[in-house]
């Protein structure tokens, strides 16, 4: 493999000192740019497109070709890709989001679920070793899966959602049915995570996208607990570095003590919650991932530094910040905004790290 | 007026010693219950039912009569009664929420915006002496608003949504546009909040359905400031009694102790905070009025038994606790699984107020 020319980003995930505050966006390859959709229009499907080693390699890399500033790649794919693996039947129809054939609601059904084989995934393991070698040591790569509990809700209710209401009734209904939907996911996720570390990621995040819509107490129960099950499996080390990890619940940093405790190396934030806080918080048990608001590269250049300025001041002196979004890139964003984005951290991060 | 025979919520608001918890549901006069699907067979838009006291009376009251267990009464309305009354049309198509004809995007059309004529309103002031009379001094009844920032998102955006991209470059690109919108809508809400006191409302909510949508730093400045002036603004009490004062920012039990600070004499909680955390945090400055997810109410009588004993539990010893639902009861709730919910806080709860 070749040498890695840039390792600022992890080594801000294990909260070693760096010279200024690493940086990339969730979503850093989709749509908001031109190139991007160029590229989609001699292609098919948004599964076809995953499925497709060569386009995925191409998207992956146009964000970097046009930011310099950007500290790390992430594979581009789809935390869908698991369900589909299991024989749900996914299908993504224009403008509709994703939908599943098969629903996870009987019992019987249920009971069938199993670690799916694999080798039904090899595409994805394709797609990391391609993208790897194309990066050719510029940046890290980032691999990435879904959540046990994010992963479930479409599972149990056939398609995205906000109010969850058959996973939920399922979880105070019959929590031994919804229980064996997650340890399947989580014991999946852990070769999957895995494969993807053989195939070349330096590092990995779990998206936990719903784990913010569970009360209290079931938040810890189905889906931190899962998370905190993949984690204790992951490989920790490939050629001869340590692979770090990140967990990100949106909407869950009212919970992120509890976060902190399940050995993952860093925690993703979303907008809500103000990062020096959460430092305060979290103490030196993880790094921080995040946390700008992503409308706000709808607005101005100005708007835009400023706000990078305020995160930067509120995270504070000091190393384990990795600058993002709070969640993935809007398509709206025009992209010389993002750029304004990724030049102020590189600009205003400096004097942090003196 | 007559006598109020129950007092034990305002009681609670006020964190006045009660015998038991009092217990309400956000929505309680709705869709899950077969009177109100029969009431409104006869009856056509949902503006129209908004605009027929008769029919809000009718349906205000039917929860009460099926469950002898409640603690009080809401009145049966729309926050968007208000931009309604702001001249921008608004209209409910079927199954797609509400539509406004015309949206607060253009600096010329925002200067415009002012306070509406309260008689633009009347129908709900109607509609509030009407309830008032037909409940008799059952139980209180609550008047409510939606908050500013709610419903500039819906006047910005023209309808419902859950990231708010117009509304949110506006408070970044143009901020003195989005707070000119905010400001006419305090003023507007602490009018229409006044006039259902003098009308015969016992207490008020402020609904901030969506302030959790904004970043640490933007509630604050776009929200909660703006609640602050209205609770400021409000009739402090009518027929010589205290209306007491909830405000409720959905997503926003990051920001409790800031909320605490407003002069609200309590606060609504969603299901994501665990409700003796929130209770540590806020002191006695407060009541708390929360905080069961409703879709627990999907499952068994013993598993919401069950939730209702641990939020209580959680609460612990002493007054200042309303039980309610974290957001409003879904349409498809089992009308004896309600029953289960506030006959278990009525059995369960004379325990901590010994």
């Amino acid at each position: 493999m070749t040498t890695l020319q840039n390792d600022t980003f992890l080594k801000a995930l294990m909260r070693q000192p760096t010279d200024y505050t690493p940086v990339w966006m969730m979503r850093q390859a989709g749509r908001y740019l031109p190139e991007y959709r160029e590229s989609r229009k001699t292609a098919g499907s948004f599964m076809d497109l995953c499925m497709n080693a060569q386009f995925a390699t191409e998207v992956t890399l146009q964000p970097l070709d046009r930011y310099p500033e950007l500290d790390a790649a992430i594979l581009f794919s789809d935390i869908l890709t698991v369900p589909d693996a299991m024989g749900l039947g996914l299908s993504f129809e224009a403008g509709e989001g994703p939908k599943f054939e098969r629903t996870l609601q009987q019992e019987a059904d249920i009971k069938q679920l199993s670690v799916p084989d694999m080798a039904k995934l090899q595409y994805v393991f394709d797609a990391v070793s391609s993208i790897r070698k194309a990066l050719n040591g510029r940046v890290p790569l980032i691999g990435f899966s879904g959540s046990p509990w994010t992963l479930a809700t479409y599972m149990v209710e056939g398609k995205g959602g906000t109010d969850f209401l058959n996973t939920k009734k399922m979880a105070y209904a019959r929590p031994d049915l919804l229980h064996h939907i997650l340890e399947v996911n989580a014991q999946t996720i852990i070769q999957y995570l895995n494969a993807q570390i053989a195939a070349g990621a330096q590092a990995v995040m779990i998206f936990d996208s719903w784990g913010g819509a569970l009360s209290h107490n079931a938040y810890k129960e189905f889906s931190l607990n899962y998370m905190q099950k993949i984690v204790a499996g992951l490989t920790k080390t490939a050629e001869g570095k340590v692979v770090p990890s990140i967990v990100f619940t949106k909407g869950g940093a009212l919970w992120l003590e509890a976060q902190a405790a399940i050995g993952a190396d860093a925690l993703g934030l979303d907008w809500t919650v103000d990062i020096g806080q959460a430092r305060a918080r979290v103490g030196n048990k993880v790094a921080l991932q995040g946390n700008m608001d992503p409308a706000i590269l709808l607005s101005t250049p100005e708007a835009i530094e400023k706000e990078v300025a305020s995160i930067l001041a509120s995270y504070g002196h000091g190393h384990g910040h990795v600058f993002n979004l709070g969640h993935g890139i809007t398509q709206w964003t025009p992209p010389e905004n993002a750029g304004a984005m990724l030049a102020a951290v590189k600009k205003l991060s400096k004097a942090y790290h003196l």
